[in-house]
């Protein structure tokens, strides 16, 4: 009831869209996705182009939500309530976006990325597939903000993990794998495979020094090894290859 | 105007319900509460069930507010703008969260615990009564993330104090009376009666090293001695015995 | 289609409302405004009074949005999403508020300030002219929370900038020009013309340190020398002479 959908917007076969919504001309909404109460998709950049909000098949997205145009996402999006994406966002599959989330556009997301609630992702960040940015991260891009003309955006490598409220600095490449501690303060590039944390970060050592919280011994890193939820088969069934025989 | 309810929530007397709600039938509401505009009550959990929404008499929940099914509230709950507030949150009486506040859902919280803007309650915490929480406050509960079968809360103990942007590491108890100093990252458990500060927190001293900004010369803490606004009469006279000869 | 707009509400001419919006009585809206879907305007303050709210000319404030009344602003506001202002926020001119940002109202904003998403202006803070403030930046304003009578604003001097994630304490100054480092937890006032970061925050060195991302060799900061996007000429003219010999 009382939403505001454009006859010109596509919208595919077994869509829901709630109450109160707003979608514009300019947006694809492909098959099997829900569309919450009081979002809106499509709306207008700040600098008008003529590019669509694609959205992929299968994407559930929660309440209050807010698309601009110019963004696409694979299938299977899943977002909590309240997010904000703005225009030149570029996804892949299956990506999770958190409560309160609020990308600012111009970024490219892989596939099986996961955040969690009130991540900030500036603009011309790259996330590689498979990373996790968990609570109130903010990657930044200004280098010395105010600036213009010099915004250098953060690069997070597959299968990373960036912890609570971590602040990632302009221009810094976490490495495949690694993991930030929670509240760290990023300012070097940190290699693959570590553990850093404090302000500013250090390196404390592998991220097998982390180990699971059971009788086993094992190190919880590479989470890939006993994480798998949510998941595709043949995605799962590669990492219990790659970790058969450790 | 243009609110949803379904006819099948229970909305007691005198309940004020504002413009663009959405009620849905889970959902009871009990006397003198009030319901700002764009509020969502009883959204369906990820995970069906029937639990209901109840909120207690004389609430009052303001704009943009988005609370699921399968949660209980006492009495007296004063929210800000934009909370979000997922399925098993079992709080007592007098409950206030600030806006933009996120509670994660299956967790307790005691009687008169107060959490000011934009405060991150992750799933299991445990937060007893009169314990006050900050801006920008995260309580987490992932030691390895992302794991499956380890969370851990929080628990906060009675009176406790965190303050903003301190980040509670998983399975930390910050015991009775503590007070947690801004931008903290307390990865051990705090003892009762001590403030802790820094990344990672260590402990500075007793509470009480915290000196009114007056010239009484008087500790801050604990902070029932001095500071009574908004705590029902019985309360505050027992407040006041304890601390009549100090 | 489907706002709430009260005839007594003064809505100047060439004036834009959305959809989904409720302007209450007590609001002037100047010429020349935007005022984008599921915005709030004029929302009665807890303690009632009968200030308005005063929108100047060329605002542009984006949707689900809400003003208090009780406060003013300049001409050329222009907001993110989502953004909550409270009663008593006298501000300049062409300020800028980011996505999420929470003013707590009685506060005092100069001329051209730019606040970047999700920052907490605490009540009694006082921000001049030229200040620039970076995410999830928190000004406090209680020195031993909870207090009563106690709460002391920060003030953020002509020209500054506070990084993203820093929390500046209850009464701090932070000197014109000065630059505060990402994730800092400001407890002292800082001298003019410095850069301060860490937890808790020392002086780095003047803020002549930071140099240009280029080969130019020449200081970032002050920040005016070389930014001058979206200020008005005859205030850039002054930059430019001010740093014509250096």
């Amino acid at each position: 009831m009382y939403s505001i959908v454009s006859p010109l917007a596509r919208i595919g076969a077994n869509v829901t869209i709630g109450d109160f919504c707003k979608i514009y001309a300019n947006v694809v909404v492909q098959d099997d996705c829900i569309i919450e109460d009081y979002c809106t998709l499509g709306h207008p950049p700040a600098l008008a182009h003529d590019q669509p909000l694609v959205i992929g098949a299968g994407a559930h997205i929660r309440s209050h939500s807010v698309f601009y145009a110019g963004s696409e996402f694979g299938p299977g999006l899943r977002t909590g309530h309240r997010v904000t994406v703005r225009e030149g966002t570029m996804a892949g599959r299956s990506l999770q976006i958190g409560t309160l989330s609020d990308f600012q556009g111009d970024c490219r997301i892989g596939d099986y990325v996961r955040t969690h609630s009130n991540v900030h992702i500036g603009q011309r960040s790259v996330v590689e597939d498979f990373v996790w940015i968990f609570p109130y991260v903010v990657l930044t891009n200004d280098p010395h903000p105010p600036s213009d003309g010099f915004l250098v955006g953060v690069r997070l490598e597959k299968y990373c993990v960036v912890s609570t409220l971590a602040c990632v600095m302009p221009g810094v490449v976490v490495g495949s794998g690694a993991l930030v501690a929670a509240s760290a303060l990023v300012s070097k590039n940190v290699p693959a495979g570590v553990v850093v944390g404090g302000v500013p970060a250090k390196v404390l050592g592998p991220v097998d020094i982390v180990k699971m919280r059971d009788e086993s011994g094992l190190s919880a890193y590479p989470w890939r090894r006993h994480f798998h939820r949510g998941y595709p088969a043949e995605v799962v069934a590669g990492w219990v290859d790659e970790f058969a025989d450790k």
